[in-house]
C-alpha cells in the first residue's frame, strides 16, 4: 500500500501552497484562534467568516453580523467579543454566523485556499479529528500558526500529538523533519502538558496580558468532535 | 546582572536581520558546510571567500582560486572539490584561500551582513565556540541554516547544545520558543548523536548519493578550537 504523506509546517512564512494543492491542511493555533473555533462549532455555531483586516471585520459589523475579533490579545473595540474561547458561549453564538478576525489565525487560512481542504485542529477536536483524517486518505500538511510567523511550542506540540496517532495508523509515512521534532517534543510534553506548554512565550504574553484563564481549557484533549472545515472561504462544522 | 539575550532561528525564511544588528550570528550547517568550513580551518586555510552564485565561483575559478563548490551534494564540473570536510585536507588547503560556493550555506552569509558579526559553527567547533561566544558578552542569535528554507533536524540539536550550554553559564537567557525546542530535542539526540540524526531527512539524502561518508565525522565535537568569522565578507579564523 502507497501510504499517505504526512508533512509538518512550523510557521506560515514557511508554507508553500504549491506544494499542498492535494492535501488536507490543518491549522494549529493553540493559543488561542484554534482553540475558540473549535469551541464554537462545539457551542453550535452555524457558521465563521475569517476575516483578515479589521476595517473588513468593521464592515460586516456594521451590517449586524457578529464579530469576534482581536489584535495581539486584546478585543478590538467595535467587535461583540475577542477570541478567548470562553467568550463563544452557546448563548452567544448557538445558530450564529460569527466574522471572526484575529493577529494571526485568520489571515493563515486565507494562504491556505488553493490547498485540497483546509481544517481547524486543536486538542480540544484531536480525537475526532486524528480518526477523519485517516479515514479521508489524503495527504496531510500541519500547518502550526506559530506567533508572528515564529515557530511555537504549543501549535508544534499539538501537531506532534496528531502526527504520532497517524504514523500509528500505518496509514502515514514521512520523511519531515518537522514532523519527527514535533512528536519527539509532544513525547516530552505529554505526562505534563499545562507544565511543558508554561516555558512557551505565548504562555508568558496571555499571562502578561491577563489573558490566560483559558489556558488549562485550551490544552483539553477531545472537548468536541466538531471538525471545522473551509467551504467556499466559509468554516462550517462537519460533524 | 542584565543578561544577553539568546534566539535560535530554525530558517533563513524566518530569520528577520534588522532584529540582530547587535547580535553576533552563529549560522549552523552541520551537513555539510559549517563543518567543510570549521575543517577547512583546522587544516590551516587562511581564508575562505563566500559567493553565493556559480558564476562568481567560475569567475574565480579563472582567475586561479581554489574552488569549492556544490549544489545538492554533487561537485560542480569546473570546480576543484565539493563540499565534503574530507576535501578540505592540509595538503590541500594550508596557507589557501578558498572560493566557497555551496548549495545552501553560503547564500545565508549574505542575509547577515548587517548583523554585528557572524561566525560558523559546528559540533567540530562547539566547545571554543561556546567559550568564546560566552566571552563576547552580545546578545546571539543561532541560525539553523535548514535545508531549502525547511526546518532540520541535524542543525537544530546541534544549536541546542550550544544553547544549553550558553543558558548554563547564567550570562544568557531566553524566551525564545525555538531555543527551548532546541535544546529539549538536543536532550533527546545526546545520548545516541548519530543513531538520533538517523531520522532526519538529509542523512538520507546523502546517503541516496553516497555522500554519507563524513557523517561520523561531522558529528564529532571539539575536532578543532577555531572560530570562523567574517570579516569584510570573508571567512578567517579566530583563533
Amino acid at each position: 500500500m502507497d501510504k499517505r504523506r504526512l508533512e509538518t509546517c512550523f510557521s506560515p512564512a514557511l508554507f508553500e501552497p504549491v506544494m499542498y494543492k492535494d492535501s488536507i491542511v490543518v491549522i494549529i493555533d493553540v493559543l488561542r484562534a484554534s482553540s475558540a473555533i473549535c469551541t464554537a462549532f462545539a457551542n453550535g455555531a452555524a457558521e465563521i467568516i475569517p476575516v483578515t483586516g479589521v476595517d473588513e471585520a468593521k464592515v460586516y459589523k456594521s451590517r449586524g453580523y457578529l464579530v469576534a475579533a482581536e489584535r495581539d490579545g486584546f478585543v478590538l473595540d467595535f467587535a461583540d467579543f475577542g477570541n478567548s474561547p470562553f467568550n463563544f458561549t452557546r448563548e452567544k453564538v448557538s445558530g450564529k454566523t460569527i466574522v471572526y478576525s484575529t493577529t494571526n489565525g485568520t489571515g493563515i487560512i486565507n494562504l491556505t485556499l488553493s490547498c485540497y481542504l483546509t481544517v481547524i485542529g486543536s486538542f480540544l477536536n484531536i480525537g475526532a479529528l486524528e480518526q477523519w483524517l485517516i479515514e479521508q486518505k489524503r495527504d496531510v500538511l500541519l500547518l502550526c500558526a506559530g506567533w508572528k510567523n515564529r515557530f511555537n511550542i504549543e501549535d508544534t506540540v499539538c501537531a506532534g500529538a496528531i502526527a504520532e496517532t497517524l504514523l500509528n495508523s500505518n496509514y502515514y509515512s514521512t520523511i519531515c523533519d518537522s514532523t519527527f521534532a514535533a512528536i519527539d517534543l509532544w513525547s516530552l510534553a505529554r505526562p505534563d502538558l499545562s507544565g511543558y506548554i508554561e516555558k512557551a512565550a505565548q504562555r508568558s504574553r496571555l499571562r502578561d496580558k491577563n489573558l490566560d484563564d483559558c489556558l488549562e481549557f485550551c490544552l483539553t484533549p477531545d472537548f468536541t468532535n466538531k471538525i471545522p472545515v473551509l467551504k467556499n472561504g466559509i468554516l462550517v462544522a462537519h460533524f
